[in-house]
């Protein structure tokens, strides 16, 4: 069993409404830490039975640049959990 | 800096018609690779001026269950990056 974990994040550039939200409802809330910014971004956990070859660890960059992400504004990272 | 993460997903027992969708749409894509299951989760990016306090990691984990997730149908964990 592994897990293939697509981390997608609006690019620094975009605005993120969301993440300054978060980021102003934080003191309102009572706590203390103030972070220099909040950013919201997606996540899929792609399960797999066997461990990724490289062949589809390539396919899976394919559809994380096609159907994961909106390449415009989003960039990807992919990390493998065994 | 600092970049504080926390990523939330639902639960196992709780459906995810958005992964689900994505499952089914792979093949139709042309993707050869067939995952057992697809997850979709949310992430929260962070960005701290200094590493994290043990306090302020306390300070964070409230408000991922308070603020940043919904505990009746997620959960979360945190992971810190330097």
């Amino acid at each position: 069993m592994a897990r293939v974990i697509v981390d997608v994040v609006l690019k620094d550039e975009i605005l993120d409404p969301q993440g300054d939200a978060i980021s102003r409802a934080l003191p309102r809330m009572g706590f203390s830490f103030t972070p220099t910014a909040v950013r919201q971004g997606k996540s899929f956990i792609l399960s797999l039975d066997h461990a990724p070859s490289a062949s589809e660890l390539k396919e899976i960059e394919n559809a994380a640049a096609t159907l994961l992400s909106n390449p415009v504004i989003e960039t990807f990272t992919i990390r493998v959990e065994n």
